[in-house]
């Protein structure tokens, strides 16, 4: 596999493939009493060890045999976060196959095309996707047999799916006698669809190397920071990114692990949270905006939890304030995305930064971060000419890595890397310590007047005002300046705000020519599967729109 | 190099090689204007960035290729942990050949045959260390010239070696337009040798892989847990087994690195403590000795020191209560070996511990810990067979993993492994919780009545004792028992005691058989070129010594 020479004297260590089984043993032999609970989509909350969760995935690595499925094949997931996806995580991708974990929040098209496109051979699924499935099945063309995850006698008397096994059978009718195999460590070993928003999703092809790496970095006190002291509720899914690595970084540091299954509302996750006593968990804004509403308005308090990770979209500074300064939670800002395993840059601070003020650590926090080790970052003109580290340059944001994708599954897209960096899409600063914030999206950035606008931070400070509760800002089209932004609000429930209030809100606090040209009022925007503010959208909703100032 | 098999599919992630240059690479860009600050030899402080480092070891790159250096060959260094060491460890290793770092306190002849062994090319060495250098050149056959590593106004008018160089002479001839070579990760980094008590030294050969994932693991926050936060003082020698590994761990975080230089006496090591707010240490008993000594005397604080890890040779747990009750100063028990680089078990708690009383923690962390992930451990009887994990049970310590040596350099020793397996030379119990407990050496371990006695034990016991100022156990031979323990006491300076009030001291601490069968009154322990009792000296000493008992 390796392209680079060879040293004249090679060094005398112990060659071993770092490979995903090895984690699952590690929790086994060091952890092994440790916790995994689970509250099931069957209702009730499910609990027992890192051994017990070794012990099983051995038994479905013997099944996934029986099936015939082979090194390199794929098996398929559609399913919340739960002790049995945690079993196939390890089973699947450990018995050398391909774990491919699906969005259940796609339509069933669009699973169905996802599911061929990967030439799933199984597919495993959560009880109450039983619909869903039902619904997709007919359109799968490789897929053998379909797996639901549960008990025998949950199991429908009959189904539109023909092929249908029952998970806790195919554990009971094999042994836990098996052996990880050995393999080289860039084998694949998982598969996950990005849902672009325009065009079919792409897949991201991980290796077990890519896998243990970026484990062992997102481990460290400068990443997710997760220690054996640690009661770890990851709310982002396992079908989003392998849930940011969780699931295997996790049992590495032998924490005790808490899932949620399908109830992401702000009561189900804050009694978990209160219940197995959470220190750390990580999610999107969306999820943590619902749990802080519903916190808020019981007059609640966090006994345990002390840490959360915000990802997947921006954190609005004053979701991040709510948590530090009413919570006493701290929270770390994290950016990446799927064709990075995802984890590219946490925000935590410095020795040298521990005596500043609190506004200027504050100001600090609302930046994505710098890098962990292994990922480096870059920002480029449109003409890829690197671009100067002075926290007000925009450019292009590349990253490198060895977590980083070099192409797409399959070559969908062509060739993807600019001169060997990933392009992400993103639209950042870098400042002279190394902080990158993004600005916006590449797509999203609104061009006015030959300059360029970055709509985050007008999100942010429309989100800051009290009787705000979402904002997107688009770019609409303007005779003279080419673009100018459009905000458009979904106000608290019962809050009362005129657009000339919000507009005046902006003095001061920005550029004056960044200001919105206006506002609109909408009961809700769109959101996607992952739970992001779908921007194009929005854009298609307002694309007749005629600015006052046009 | 893999001799695994590859899946049909492969992983379609980026292939960089971990090498040790990305380290130094990830330092500048993302903690550019983070400090190094050196205790130099010289007598005062030094300080500098990690940009500063970078730029400067590529000239030093640049130098190494100036003087002929080529890939493979070996260049050695005898100096103290100091920021140019610091250059040489990238400079060296990052341009592709191999940085062996030689113990000072080896004699002449030692050192000679150590750099003849190796082949080095080249050797550099602090300027305190000419008389030194000076005695070994003469006969040492591979060095083709020495750099003596300061200003040049600090060179000698003459000297018995001929071909000498100046190492800021180097640095200055050269620029800094040097990109790092990319090759094979598995290529040799450094080498170490290990100060083996019987037969010629062996080295320990360690590649750019082992040396990445040995820093990556070391990070995690059941590791060492450095992070950009802290203010990191490795009193470990850089000579010794790469002092820890923190010169590659530490500019992965992005703290600040402060080094001691040749002054690791309790005031030296305490005020440079505080002058620089150093938050982490890491080192050996003895310095520890010294250091909590000064510090008691002269009835001082700490003022920033959050945490030490103590290696090397277990520490005595009333050292450790002394740093946590009476400092508070968290105290980590790590185990390693130079053919280990050297990171295998470190002692942290669990979540589960948090809640269990004083007493029940204090005797866990007494324990040498759980592995980091990445190594395994395991402990046999003498055929080989796996003994249980239950606390109790003794066995041959034997560990794996991508960081421990498979053999050693040119093949000294001949086949190391034991069916795959490094055997550690040391005695260990392991218990439920995957917690390991060294015993002692399995040739410093007492054979009495066809069981084993651990010695450990015994000497933990006597230093428990206010007037032991340090205490060494070995086997004496009995005429019924072929052998009973001896114990060897340095007493307190102005401290009384008496060899039956001792004895009488392990009443109810132990089994009654393992109870020294005497003790002897000694004014000094013989050490180590590393700072470890030598008990092969002290066997020595007392083979003729008749017990009271036989």
């Amino acid at each position: 596999m390796s392209q680079y020479p060879q040293s004249p004297l090679m060094g005398q260590m112990m060659h071993q493939p770092l490979l995903i089984s090895s984690i699952i043993e590690h929790a086994d032999r060091q952890f092994g009493k440790n916790e995994i609970v689970s509250r099931r989509v069957e209702g009730d909350i499910h609990r027992y060890t890192y051994r017990d969760c070794h012990r099983r995935a051995r038994q479905m690595a013997n099944a996934l045999r029986a099936l015939g499925v082979k090194m390199g094949e794929r098996v398929a997931t559609l399913a919340w976060n739960g002790y049995r996806h945690m079993e196939l995580y390890y089973a699947v991708s450990g018995s050398g196959a391909v774990l491919h974990t699906i969005n259940p929040r796609l339509f069933a098209e669009q699973i169905a095309y996802i599911a061929n496109h990967a030439e799933d051979q199984y597919l495993f699924f959560d009880m109450n996707f039983l619909p869903l499935a039902e619904a997709f099945a007919a359109h799968c063309t490789t897929i053998k047999a379909y797996v639901m995850m549960c008990d025998r006698d949950r199991m429908p008397k009959e189904s539109k799916i023909a092929n249908l096994l029952c998970y806790e059978d195919l554990i009971d009718n094999n042994t836990d006698d098996y052996v990880w195999p050995l393999f080289d460590e860039n084998s694949a070993s998982s598969l996950c669809y990005t849902s672009g928003t325009t065009g079919h999703p792409k897949g991201a092809l991980y290796s077990h190397r890519s896998t243990v790496l970026h484990s062992l970095a997102s481990c460290s006190p400068d990443g997710l920071n997760v220690s054996a002291r640690d009661v770890v509720l990851p709310v982002v899914p396992m079908f989003h990114v392998n849930a940011w690595g969780l699931p295997y970084s996790v049992p590495m540091t032998g924490a005790k692990m808490v899932f949620p299954g399908a109830s992401l509302d702000g009561k189900s996750v804050y009694e978990l949270f209160e219940q197995e006593q959470v220190t750390f968990s990580a999610g999107v804004p969306t999820v943590w905006l619902g749990l802080l509403t519903y916190v808020g308005q019981n007059n609640l308090r966090f006994s345990s939890l002390k840490r959360t990770v915000v990802g997947g979209s921006a954190c609005p500074p004053s979701m991040m304030k709510t948590f530090m300064h009413k919570y006493g939670v701290e929270t770390v800002h994290a950016w990446g995305m799927t064709e990075m395993s995802p984890l590219g840059t946490v925000c935590t601070l410095q020795s040298n930064h521990l005596t500043m003020s609190e506004e200027a650590r504050q100001a600090i926090l609302e930046k994505q971060g710098h890098t962990i080790y292994g990922v480096q970052i870059r920002i480029v003109d449109d003409n890829f000419k690197e671009l100067p580290w002075d926290g007000k340059t925009f450019g292009n944001l590349q990253a490198k890595g060895p977590w980083v994708i070099s192409s797409y599954f399959k070559g969908e897209g062509g060739d993807v890397l600019q001169d060997g960096w990933f392009p992400t899409g993103d639209v950042a600063t870098i400042d002279a310590e190394g902080y990158m914030q993004i600005t916006d999206r590449s797509k999203d950035v609104i061009k006015s007047g030959g300059e360029w606008i970055g709509t985050i931070d007008l999100e942010n400070i429309a989100m800051s005002h009290p009787a705000v509760l979402q904002a997107a800002c688009i770019g609409i089209a303007h005779p003279k300046w080419d673009e100018r932004p459009l905000l458009v609000v979904v106000k608290k429930q019962g809050a009362d705000l005129t657009k000339e209030e919000l507009i005046e809100f902006f003095q001061g606090k920005i550029a004056k020519w960044w200001t919105p040209d206006d506002v609109t009022f909408v009961d809700e925007l769109p959101h996607g599967a992952t739970g992001k503010i779908l921007k194009n959208k929005i854009r298609e909703q307002f694309k007749e729109y005629k600015l006052p100032t046009a």
